[in-house]
């Protein structure tokens, strides 16, 4: 049912070097323009195109596909058509952009109505998310977070390596890449004395992917792990903003609630599992051996680079960390394995972020938190101010992206927040 | 805007002294039958009525409604037209079924399609549930807990007074009442050795109460304590089902995860605040005192007596727990406040519960593990047999009602689930 591009094949469209959208990309979004409300698109280089165009012009009349999903706010209607079909439509659009193919490439009229510059248009959220699942599942990220808070002799807790642990976030706030954020508000208890209220001083990001569900689970059922990669439409680039003065004082003992609620940033565009099937790596081993239900076969982790870039105010710009998805202890399919074990029902459009992605180089470290170890190593920046946490005016910026069997590069294209004063 | 029906109003339809639903109550919910899909109902004493026929007959031509929402399966687009509305329409359905209008009395045909006998139809989860947040609100059981689990001369945690500790709960899972509940299986931790996998041994309820969000409130703006009741439409019974073992072992340091979402399930009437108005009492002083932004002004604690009934297999019935909403430290208006004064937002839909609810009675205590002390002190039930947790075949049924100035009574009706055996 995966529906692979070749990995040579090319486009009539233009693609510069280094785009994340070549022709084996075709991830889903959703856009709207000055003229028009919101409807499904993909995209080849920095070309946006429109699907509910290309379904009204008479592309997909031979398949058999509910076409109004092409018009719809979200992508969930057509990621609940299944693999079957959302396969065979992303080989299809391979074949109406391929550069043999000059069918749609000569037809100005055509192109005119279904082909965006990227500049254009509004990308919007393209998922509505029901539930959404934050895991907790980088070893090096787990680790140096008991290292500084807990006991650097046993870092881990006694749990971590038995199962991915997780936690429920908050689905309302995710917003898509390029939304500004508020510095949030709340309770800080300083060392001495009562709590107070303010702006919270140690706001954080962390670098995280997220998986998008495409396949209902019902309640009482569970995903196996040679189960789960069917119900996982795609990824996502996921920012996991945090404060941690509110973190520190709220999370005991039920975990993180106001520290996260404000915002969560995704990337624009959902790149299906095929995308990244040239990605493929063995994960870490697992040692324990973990109970049969976590166990798997084949290669789970995905060779996707990863990167976090802050610019300052004054224009200042550095990459501040380089870590790679690979790294995962948990992956996906344990994942989702574990979080249905107990019956817990899956649908579609819901969302299970990684946690934090860090490497074991100080440089691949997923958040300010451990980059800056607590604040006690600033980051230079190079308009020469320091940072150990982040600053009003900050904007901050993901990229991910892998390589094909021809060293092409697909990803997600850049999934960015700046950070405004806090509101009254 | 708030919309009290008189406390002595009398219906033409039958109301049975102790009926949870006279007509002072009016509370909205979705209902199906054999012959017809879901549509929007209220009840008075047996007799469920059907919202969208009454709209097919005319009965609200001349109010400003838009009256699709009666054909709606969740009353989510009712709850959105706004209080001025829901509380007019309250108004309304209050005079069609008043004793002194015999106009619908009078009509045989009329009658024969608009109202159903409660054992004819099936109640439906009456609200689409985007996000789910529990908090932990009782002082009585967070003090029961952290003395069984942590140390009973620091049984609260520092932050206990200072905020109301809240976390995020999984939505999808959360069911209606009569739904059966399969013993989750999961992993738990043996006092010596490795973890091991099975169904949950420590299987327990949690008698919560709910509200549910009727107004949006946008990212990056606050609710106020003043503001708070705008944005609560009504409350709900809730059941936070919870698997002691698996919540043990799981919930260091990001929280319940697995242990809680299997299950969680609420009663098919969503009672609005109005109902409840005769009910409000001052809550409990709180020492030391709030933050400015947790301070509230009124009566904001509700007088609604808890029960919960435990039926074995063998059909021996007893009420193993009284309690009441009263008891809540932080009331709604807090919670609320608090949850928002980060920035979240929050959608119509959206469920807050309480937490459970204990008071300072053992036979309060609103759950199986601060009833049966963690085991040590076994309830006795009719027909001999013992329970420390909940057992396969056990029907549990929480129920909730207050007093209005009259003496009628208002509530719920009941919430329930059996336990059946986890599946393969």
């Amino acid at each position: 049912m995966a529906s692979i591009i070749a990995a040579a094949l090319k486009s009539w469209l233009p693609v510069q070097q280094n785009s994340d959208f070549p022709i084996q990309n075709l991830p889903f979004g959703v856009f709207k323009t000055t003229q028009s409300e919101a409807r499904m698109a993909t995209i080849i280089g920095d070309t946006v195109i429109d699907l509910q165009q290309l379904a009204k012009l008479g592309l997909f009349d031979d398949m058999d596909l509910d076409k109004t999903v092409f018009s719809q706010r979200y992508i969930n209607d057509f990621m609940a058509l299944g693999k079957a079909k959302t396969s065979a439509f992303r080989l299809r659009l391979a074949e109406i952009f391929a550069q043999d193919n000059q069918a749609m490439a000569q037809h100005a009229e055509l192109r005119a109505r279904a082909l965006f510059p990227l500049d254009k248009v509004e990308l919007l959220l393209p998922v509505k998310v029901g539930d959404y699942t934050d895991f907790y599942s980088s070893i090096e990220h787990a680790t140096n977070v008991g290292t500084m808070f807990r006991d650097p002799d046993n870092a881990l807790l006694p749990n971590w390596r038995h199962l991915p642990v997780g936690y429920h976030g908050r689905a309302s706030s995710i917003v898509v890449s390029g939304t500004a954020i508020h510095r949030p508000k709340g309770q800080q208890k300083p060392n001495e004395g009562n709590p107070v209220f303010g702006p919270s001083k140690l706001l954080d990001f962390e670098l995280e992917m997220a998986f998008v569900i495409g396949k209902e689970n019902p309640l009482g059922k569970r995903v196996s792990t040679a189960q789960a990669e069917d119900y996982i439409f795609g990824l996502l680039l996921f920012n996991d903003w945090s404060a941690r003065d509110i973190q520190k004082w709220e999370y005991v003992p039920l975990g993180p609630f106001l520290a996260k609620s404000f915002a969560s940033t995704v990337s624009p565009w959902v790149v299906t599992l095929d995308a990244f099937e040239d990605m493929r790596v063995e994960g870490p081993e697992q040692d324990p051996e973990v109970l049969p239900y976590l166990q798997y076969e084949g290669k789970k982790n995905y060779n996707i680079e990863l990167e976090v870039n802050l610019k300052t105010a004054s224009g200042a710009e550095k990459t501040i960390c380089q870590s790679n998805f690979k790294y995962m202890y948990w992956n996906m399919a344990q994942q989702l394995a574990h979080h249905t074990v107990n019956g817990c029902n899956v649908q579609v459009g819901d969302l299970c972020a990684s946690g934090t992605i860090s490497g074991k180089e100080p440089s691949s470290y997923g958040s300010m938190l451990e980059l800056s170890w607590r604040g006690t190593r600033p980051i230079d920046m190079p308009d020469g101010s320091q940072r150990k946490f982040l600053q009003d005016g900050d904007e901050l910026s993901l990229s991910g992206y892998g390589y094909n069997a021809e060293g092409i590069r697909i990803g997600f294209g850049p999934c960015t927040g700046k950070i405004l004063p806090a509101l009254d």
